[in-house]
């Protein structure tokens, strides 16, 4: 029997996909990668997915796991060759337990993140990680790539909000490590290696993660700034004044929010002249565990001195839901107001966040002196020392003039960030895209060691070849 | 040259310990486990310490590091064989850097963790790792064996408290990873993987830690209880009313503080009568940003419905620092009390915290049915789901009867623990003392896939032998 046959008298024909009916799964969603499979599986179970493991495994044919295909550096899209499977885990959507009293809820791996957000909203609960992408990424993807996002600075990375996991090993074997404690030291951390992994180590199919009391009041503001070494100092007073209630302060450059109301002239700043024009914007939340009257007075505190020292500009502070959803939705709308104007080179670099401010300056005076009048477009979660630095083509530059510069662009944007004592990839991973870059930037002896774990997990090196590391 | 004269030229006579010199190293602190060695070396830089490992790579020798030597499963403790060296961590005692807008701090392994704390006060920072042994225990230690304590339930272990380490492989070399990020997601995560460890897969020689503000004031209240199931109904009001304020939730049964107060007469309990007596105590802390009069009246507000709601029967809240200091004092004596009255049958175990009255019901059945009259000796970080459920002898039982039973008993209690989806070692580690217990509790796929990466990073098995993994 053929891998083929053999598959679908394991899944049944309907879950495993050919031709045409395979092709949104060979494209990322942002069109820059294209492969090709020979089959696309649908898994309905972690037992299926094992046995399919199995199967590929037999056969020595290499598995790319996918889970709601929103990657941003090419991590779920197998290569052009066409030899390999993709694993989908569409079908893997249960919620398989929500437990109250312990705090945790266990959701299978293709659970798309906003359902999981809602499982706990359900039970009177918070799961925090939010992203952009929430409404179509998976869990499964964002544990395989320990996605960020905007609440990171008060609740963490997917890795720091996951307790156990279940995976499905290179060989088929299932390793059921779904457990639901906040302290358990009884061998090697398996889940954390796992998590980030980006699927080159085995399949994530469901995971244990903890959930949180939901805020009682929150408080949101826009704020203006003349540069980013204020909002560097009101995020010192910010993360001491508001301590663990300080659940979001987002950076972004006048330039990204002027693009965002130029483009969706249904959103609109809170601001009119002078403040509108504003070279800097910070986002910041606070939540709160007491009332919104509390949330409030404390929150007036801290900004009202900020003010009056000067660190702040303008003020604009939400009197409800519905005005804080449309502040977020301005920070949110970036990305899209950005691949209105076109294509950009990106870069999602995370800095410490006392060598911030020099990163950016420094940066933008390199990039300006090797390619006058390009476009900073530059936000992202300060309280992180996380940026989305993206560099826009300059005035008269045609797009495929600026994307013939990418490489060179990296290298300017990559090397700085790597002098300033940063990470190239801060919450998107590796994929392909920042492959080839790690051993520019990581020591062979760091390279060798992950090479050394990958052989030993993956002998066959089956497992979604050519991610993070070269096959 | 032999390795012992190679390794005096390398690190000087006076820090290559023999003989007498070197025997309060091979014996652990609470005298159960006593070992030999070829030596005891203390080196006095991350170059030095590559290159005795180095050495001992080259003569098949094997390495036990070791920290404050304040374990609790003899980890640190080298085997009878005299076959291996310790490296004692003791010189490499550097703060190498604070960095107050990052709020992280670099410290070398050797680095006695009070000595942490007290640099990142120094600074107007808190690094809130706190255990009973923080006067002598090391960083590095707190790093091997992934350290709990006290503040874990806001904080989380210290494995959530690094962002960075420099570790030295079992070949020798220098591993780098010292990363003052939140956010770095390029490639496998090495931290995770050699924190906990145990020291069988290199040694950490230095890391960099987050630091966070100080809270402007504290609440702290000791309450009687009549069962361990008000204390978890307790937990759950404390989560969602004071969120991640709530900094410290300890549980003791009375028998623990009964005894303390009895064997330490300068100790006293806040109450009188039948709240003396009380068959259960929770210590709660509560960290506040803002004041000393708002943190108390959050902490009143929660503490009046619980005991207008029958939850709790008595508080007794610290009205000043002293008095705050003199309950943690109680909680902190349970351990010395404990030693006092001999030895005991101790457990490091986690539950759910929703399964958590259900363990403790059961398995006080279970051992009374089986060893009819051993008092339970249980106090712990019930909000982390984390009891040291320790058993003493029966009334007229002899030490030596009830150590006669040891076995039997961890047996009772870690099959109820694993009953109950738990850790039998939820801080402290496995070294020695636990090693044979894994097999039991952990499937065969986890057990092989550890032991795949202690083969590929360790290949020669020469890193703390013994310890965790069978050698």
């Amino acid at each position: 029997m053929t891998l083929l046959s053999e598959l679908q008298a394991l899944l049944g024909a309907s879950h495993v996909l050919t031709g045409a009916d395979a092709d949104t799964y060979v494209l990322d969603w942002r069109r820059r990668y294209r492969g090709a499979a020979l089959a696309v599986i649908r898994p309905g179970s972690t037992e299926e997915v094992a046995a399919a493991v199995k199967l590929c495994a037999t056969h020595g044919v290499p598995l790319v796991p996918q889970g709601g295909n929103t990657g941003l550096c090419g991590g779920a899209t197998p290569d052009a060759s066409g030899t390999a499977i993709v694993l989908s885990t569409a079908r893997l959507t249960a919620v398989r337990a929500v437990d109250t009293d312990n705090d945790t809820i266990t959701v299978e791996a293709g659970c798309v993140l906003q359902a999981v957000q809602e499982a706990a909203a359900a039970a009177d609960r918070l799961f925090p990680l939010s992203l952009a992408a929430e409404g179509s990424c998976t869990i499964g993807g964002n544990l395989a790539t320990n996605a960020g996002g905007t609440q990171v600075l008060r609740y963490g990375n997917t890795r720091d909000l996951t307790l156990g996991l279940e995976v499905v090993t290179p060989e088929g074997e299932i390793w059921n490590g779904l457990r639901g404690l906040r302290k358990d030291n009884t061998g090697y951390d398996l889940r954390d290696l796992y998590i980030g992994s980006e699927g080159t180590l085995g399949i994530i199919t469901a995971a244990t993660l903890k959930l949180f009391p939901r805020p009682v009041a929150s408080c949101t503001a826009l704020l203006t700034l003349d540069s980013i070494d204020s909002a560097v100092e009101l995020l010192s007073r910010a993360r001491s004044g508001f301590g663990a209630a300080l659940t979001g302060f987002e950076l972004m450059s006048g330039a990204c929010l002027q693009a965002v109301v130029r483009l969706f002239p249904q959103q609109r700043l809170p601001f009119e002249g002078e403040s509108a024009a504003s070279p800097w914007f910070a986002l910041l939340e606070l939540s709160d565990s007491e009332s919104e009257a509390h949330a409030r007075e404390r929150f007036e505190a801290v900004l009202g001195a900020a003010i009056e020292d000067g660190l702040v500009n303008d003020a604009a502070i939400a009197a409800n839901v519905a005005q804080s959803k449309a502040l977020w939705q301005l920070r949110e709308s970036i990305p899209l107001a950005e691949a209105e104007l076109g294509k950009s080179v990106k870069h999602d670099v995370s800095i410490p966040i006392s060598s911030i401010a020099g990163f950016v300056h420094n940066t933008n005076a390199l990039l300006q002196a090797r390619f006058p009048g390009v476009r900073h477009v530059i936000f992202g979660h300060l309280g992180d020392g996380n940026l989305h630095y993206n560099v826009a083509n300059a005035p008269g530059q045609t797009e495929a003039e600026l994307l013939a510069l990418q490489s060179d662009i990296y290298g300017v944007v990559h090397d700085s960030v790597h002098a300033h004592d940063g990470s190239i990839s801060a919450e998107h991973g590796v994929g392909q895209l920042k492959r080839d870059e790690l051993p520019r930037y990581k020591s062979p002896v760091e390279l060798a060691l992950m090479r050394r774990i990958k052989h030993a997990l993956d002998p066959q090196g089956l497992m979604n070849p050519g991610k993070v590391l070269q096959a």
